[in-house]
């Protein structure tokens, strides 16, 4: 049976956020939001990705709806990147606003982003260890 | 075009939501929950039936679904009943847990429910008019 390669994404990431704790919902129609996330502490909303490549586009219309949806909700905006081969990849969505190159937003594999632990705050993110040297708290 | 009944409810709902302020997500697959919608402050994960009869009947299994999904998620759970030629009548899922028939919940018309006003906090419940007798609070 063959699936589309962004469906399949798409399930592999809720299963992660399920493993994680988070109760996930799949949007139906998909037209703001491709997932949305909660722990009862943390609300995620998710534009889901997936390539081959180093790099994918968003479309400056996807990434407003996204950001104006997850402001509504109450939720953080992230787009959630599977990078085939490699590990998730979570850029927040404000953060992307202003890379833009014509019609589109640009995301980079080398691009600041979260591993799926530092979202869901299982892990400091790099930038907390460097700066605050304490990476080994229990 | 013919839509099923249940599908054209949960349209109507969800574009109430969206008026009165909410985000909302129609979930995929509909296994757990059928909408979630959120304003910032307030979560909703809400099963969606509609009759055009007097009752309708949640199975154990579904209404256990809510619940542990809500939970887990961080929501208020509820079962949103459209009574066909009625308003949308709210049931808080926690309080459908023991009134079982065999393997089915039952959900009558008459049974305490809310306003879809009420379950944003924008019309008192009735048990506040009439207990605390502020009714005209703005």
């Amino acid at each position: 049976m063959r699936y589309r390669r962004g469906a399949s994404a798409e399930r592999e990431l809720i299963h992660r956020l399920e493993e994680l704790g988070f109760a996930v919902v799949r949007s139906a129609g998909s037209k703001k939001v491709d997932v949305i996330a909660g722990n009862g502490k943390l609300y995620l909303c998710i534009e889901v990705k997936s390539t081959k490549g180093k790099r994918v586009y968003l479309s400056d219309e996807d990434l407003e709806k996204l950001l104006s949806f997850s402001r509504k909700f109450g939720g953080k905006p992230y787009v959630a990147v599977k990078f085939i081969g490699r590990e998730w990849r979570f850029f927040p969505a404000e953060k992307i606003v202003g890379r833009k190159t014509g019609k589109n937003c640009r995301i980079d594999y080398s691009d600041p982003g979260m591993s799926i632990e530092e979202v869901v705050g299982k892990q400091k993110s790099l930038i907390d260890l460097i700066t605050r040297g304490d990476g080994d708290e229990s």
